[in-house]
């Protein structure tokens, strides 16, 4: 502490763009302190400053489609400190459009293998025992538009389908202990009320695991894009498999081979094959600041900072590399450190103004360390918009200090 | 867990409302099922559903203000689960409206017993080592027209100028060393750039323990009315030493007695004098639901669920009574358990449809027990609309299932 403290007085105060003042300069008084300023209303819900305009979820701006009831927004991952986001700006994918859903009247039913068919309303739901837990949700193709060279610019292009969500509902296994699993039991069908009737086949042991049927994310009702009024929430699970707009679960004994598990969310292997059900997220990291698209403002301490997580546990630690994965130093990991949730990782930085090239890889509580796309080319075929990218993303920085998206080239 | 379910399982499905239904009954499938949703556009900050539109933040109903520009709105903690409060809910108080600055020209000056005077952009305070903190913020007016008899409806009223809120920005004591403190300082000024130029003196001890320049909340820079573009943050601490629109920090050798500090924000006692800098929120807790406004639908299985906090650590313990404090039985605290963060704590509860009087005391990891306000009573003066209330509230159901605020009552 007192090192980094010296190394900071010493040479980041200016470098910093602080201003050294001389004992009797005036602090100045700001015109806006000296008339009122507006009244709060009787009743209302609050907005960000007018200055964060830019602050925004986006579509890509590399896959554009013509038509977007088949759609997704991603979620600016360069302007989000810590491991929350914003509702406003959790990421969104949606297949037929935001289906509009009055809480008064949707229902869910559970019915197959079970002993007893149930049908719940929203009121009913929120009478059985809650628990609010904090999970990492991104879909399985974030970073399918940049495996081989760079297309996105941005980490909100490249990484963005990924979000930080404070999740509140019921455990699916109270709701299953209640209908009853019959035996035989080993599969789930999960099924939306969007009209693309999004629905997968998910295994009951997941579900028995810490399936959450939600209702809430981060302390107020799930946002319509997100699920309103209820959603299935797979903690580390891609997150096409949560499905949202949940009106209807089936207990069967097998998996339905679902076009989303056949047509859609599939991965190439070498041999040619097709890998069904790769449902977990693998354990990834990327440095958010600086990141594609930002500029250093001239030499002197950075702190850099990003995310780590993994559908399979916690983040042990995160290495990051300046010089393109020669030399890596160990990052301090921000706690709480929790199963399957974003992850905040920081670590100082003194720009000499040289090139540079930016990288983290995260190690999760099993010893698995994130990968290189090299990596993952000897058990995977990367061919077009591959699904399930996990690899080490580079951050080129050139003696101007402006930060581009490398990957491919370190 | 086995029990709890066999108890859900014979008890609760019908209770709660799940309906049982026939083998063969169809899964109807609705309306919105059958046509396309909205599409999302280029880019968008997102917003509550339609159907949310009673979850605001609000006025009290009990202090009316003729004029607001010093005023507040509460929280509505009733619809809030978990422990982190939805930027556009949190709570705020403002003494002279609120301000609208311009990030692009505000500064923050240190200035007076330091070794070098110093001038921060919002830039370069950016380029600072960060921390992101879980946090509870509540004013010490918390509860001040509720101590001997009920005024208040809702626990949005009772107890609502309380949010729950993941800080980041930089460690005061980070800028504090880079200026230097020079020997014989001991108490730090702290002044907005609102109108009413509202400022605190707090102890140089607190500044270099845990005080936070933030500049952003939830994942997000802060809110206008929660002190944008930078605020103090005194982990802990009453809500008003934390200043908001953070323009000025000067060090001395004593405190500066303000206005803030001799006609507001100081605590009567039994002796007939004022307590000055009472600055530590004490150990509280609240039941959120039920509360005061809701009802029961009838007799079966509830869980009764609440926040706990306190201003000296963590939280130990919840206990939860439900004959008015003759019985108490430990509530489930919900991790994770932070420093001075908001903690959820849940308890189920088999209603029988007779009255029933609600109330929750927080234990925290010192041993201090959540007082009753007769407790209170035998240290400090109750006498008007007094600060610093951290007694246990009373919840009085009837047997038609209505609850209302019951303080004074138990």
């Amino acid at each position: 502490m007192s090192n980094r403290r010296s190394f900071l007085r010493n040479a980041a105060a200016l470098a910093g763009g602080a201003v050294a003042t001389a004992r009797a300069a005036p602090v100045e008084v700001a015109p806006v302190s000296r008339e009122p300023g507006r009244t709060i209303p009787e009743a209302m819900y609050g907005s960000p400053s007018k200055y964060e305009a830019h602050v925004a979820r986006r579509r890509t701006d590399v896959l554009k489609n013509r038509q977007n009831l088949s759609d997704w927004s991603m979620t600016p991952l360069q302007y989000q400190p810590g491991i929350i986001t914003p509702n406003g700006l959790v990421f969104e994918r949606h297949h037929a459009g935001v289906p509009d859903i009055d809480p008064a009247t949707h229902k869910l039913a559970i019915h197959g293998m079970v002993k007893q068919p149930l049908t719940f309303t929203m009121e009913s739901l929120a009478r059985y025992p809650s628990v609010s837990r904090f999970h990492f949700h991104e879909c399985s193709g974030n970073g399918l538009t940049d495996w081989l060279k760079p297309s996105a610019t941005t980490v909100q292009q490249t990484h963005g389908l990924l979000s930080g969500v404070l999740w509140t509902g019921v455990l699916a296994s109270t709701l299953m202990d209640e209908a009853g699993i019959e035996p035989g039991a080993a599969w789930v069908l999960f099924e939306g009320a969007d009209a693309s009737a999004h629905a997968r086949s998910i295994p009951l042991e997941k579900v028995m695991d810490d399936a959450i049927i939600a209702y809430a994310m981060n302390g107020e009702r799930l946002r319509a894009e997100n699920g309103y009024p209820i959603r299935l929430v797979l903690p580390g699970w891609e997150g096409n498999t949560s499905i949202k707009w949940l009106r209807r679960i089936k207990v069967g004994d097998q998996p339905w081979h679902l076009r989303s598990e056949t047509a859609r969310y599939t991965d190439p292997m070498p041999d040619g094959k097709w890998r069904q059900f790769s449902m977990v997220m693998e354990t990834k990291s990327v440095i958010t600041s600086p990141s594609g698209g930002q500029s250093l403002k001239g030499p002197g301490f950075y702190e850099v900072s990003g995310l780590a997580w993994s559908g399979s546990g916690k983040i042990r630690a995160v290495d990051v590399s300046f010089d393109g994965g020669k030399n890596w130093r160990e990052a301090v990991v921000e706690g709480p450190v929790m199963d399957k949730s974003l992850t905040r990782f920081k670590i100082g930085w003194n720009w000499d103004g040289a090139p540079a090239m930016l990288m983290s890889r995260a190690v999760d509580n099993n010893g698995y360390v994130q990968p290189t796309v090299q990596d993952l080319q000897k058990t995977r075929a990367i061919v077009g918009f591959v699904q399930h990218h996990n690899g080490i993303q580079p951050w080129a920085i050139n003696e101007k200090g402006e930060v581009r998206n490398a990957i491919g080239q370190a």
